[in-house]
């Protein structure tokens, strides 16, 4: 059983059912309320302000004392087992609102709103919710179901340029993971940004997030898959220390995990080099040279680590992945020279 | 699909099989590491005093302090995805334990090894795990089953008096509402620390707590049962303000309810009269004239709360309970006269 997924008119529909028949709060974060509750307000009437919550925007606020701000604002509006939270806002607010719900009197019931591209094509399904801890991201978290994922092209166009590169990394890696053709609709934009041309795209890579997370809802086979690219993503990502969003850090970071496949020769070098050579087409030159020392400690704190081994997602080909397959630190020093 | 649980023998070998198989930490409390620890250290060998996590004793520790500290023994301790927390303790560690590992890394598995009667009759069956929010109890929480729930009879022996009598009331409990001869034998005691000499009343209690868990795993049918005398026992624990333990003001909560299941016409007079004299013979008089103004605010915090009415659950019968039943706040002044 997948949570239900709603786009535009039929999230506006499903929204409308929700809020009309529970007792509710909004909770947003500093940029969605400028940009994305006055769309909302369109579609579900006055919200009062009384039935919004507001936190401060970015990753560095996914910690305990926001969520403490948020249990406190759910207890000051005394939330019942049956209120409803809706959660509008990208990876951060879906992750910390959903945690925080999930976890209110034993779980209340709760909706993703997603309005960044990397939400809608991939964070804010599969039911993943998380704050992080002592620094280290989502170490704090839950596998639980949202009751729907209502979102809004409408959202994308006041994006930053940077977030959309970001979340079409995602997309790429579920091209990538599942399905050659997709993948080869992907490449052949001439720039990222094009993407939001293209909604139905956008819907298949929430579908294709969606077809891993129902098999698999806790993780323990094929959703395994999905993590392509974040061992070195997530290592990236830490030592770069800002530099790189999640999304540039995760298609670096499969370009790595390809060259690791053809290393390991379950991936051909033809492949691997289509690849590396389309990331470096939208994201640039690896940053990996400048951190090859540092990324193997950084990865022994990733969460999906088995005793000392690593376990990497490889290619077999494109549209193709299998895993985890344990590597040992050694391996990974070698291949990255 | 419940939690599976072992008592004595089968509790050891139980245990050994899980410790000889995961990567594990102890958690227990300031009491049960000087009580209960001699004997686990017997069965299952030294424990190395890196593997323990000790935390401070008391209902009023079980908070965000508390829960903030165990996670950090989790993440210095790299806990990983498939190691175990043992939780040694009463229904306090296992709650808060319990959360600990059902949050950490979206979650790790976890044992009970409930060492108070009211945790082993009561309240370590059934995968509640939470921990007091804001001075309420239990706001922040989750339905998560253990691993195993393993109860050794002999901890019971090194209990206070105090301790026997409040989880002796949930015991009371489970007659009251699934199983008359049950309820006939447990009165028939002359006092209630005769129930040391009764293991298998122990281990009935849990077998009963467990078939109603067992199919109503969250708490949106028969489970809602269990909280016979509890809407009134939470509001008359919070008005004595530690002048009663959970189980004594449930004692008092249920022969309140009897009442008003009389008041209600739902439960005969004779029935009434037989619950509220039982009670009264283990537990004294009822304190609840002392406070019957200020009980209904107190229980409009209660978390089974829907809408303006409370919800009781009452009994049809002694071993026969009902409900939800919604009842006015004015129904309940009246019969608290």
């Amino acid at each position: 059983m997948n949570e239900p997924l709603f786009w535009d008119d039929g999230a506006s529909a499903k929204l409308l059912e929700l809020i009309s028949t529970h007792h509710y709060l909004v909770l947003c974060d500093t940029n969605t309320r400028h940009h994305c509750l006055p769309l909302l307000q369109k579609l579900c009437g006055r919200i009062d302000d009384k039935q919004i919550i507001c936190i401060p925007a970015g990753e560095e606020n996914k910690n305990m004392e926001t969520l403490h701000f948020v249990w406190n604002a759910l207890f000051e509006n005394r939330m019942l087992r049956n209120s409803l939270l809706l959660c509008v806002g990208g990876g951060m607010v879906c992750d910390l609102g959903g945690f925080a719900a999930a976890t209110w009197k034993r779980g209340i019931p709760f909706v993703f709103i997603p309005t960044s591209l990397m939400a809608q094509a991939d964070a804010a399904i599969g039911g993943k919710t998380a704050v992080n801890f002592n620094g280290v991201k989502n170490q704090i978290g839950l596998f639980q179901r949202p009751e729907a994922v209502c979102m809004f092209h409408d959202f994308l166009h006041t994006l930053p340029v940077r977030e959309l590169r970001s979340g079409f990394a995602e997309m790429l890696k579920h091209g990538l993971i599942a399905n050659s053709n997709y993948w080869n609709s992907l490449c052949h934009l001439s720039k990222f940004t094009d993407i939001l041309q293209h909604p139905e795209w956008i819907r298949q890579s929430a579908i294709i997030k969606s077809s891993f997370t129902t098999l698999d809802f806790k993780e323990q086979g094929d959703r395994q898959l999905l993590n392509f690219g974040h061992t070195f993503g997530h290592a990236l990502e830490a030592a770069e220390e800002g530099g790189l969003s999640h999304g540039e850090a995760v298609a670096h970071g499969m370009a790595l995990a390809a060259e690791l496949s053809s290393h390991k020769q379950t991936l051909t070098a033809e492949a691997c080099h289509e690849i590396t050579e389309s990331i470096r087409h939208f994201y640039g030159e690896n940053p990996i040279r400048r951190h090859a020392k540092k990324i193997i400690e950084l990865m022994l704190h990733d969460k999906k680590r088995v005793q000392n081994n690593f376990n990497f997602i490889l290619l077999q080909q494109i549209g193709k992945a299998v895993g985890p397959i344990p590597v040992s630190a050694e391996e990974v020093k070698e291949m990255l020279g």
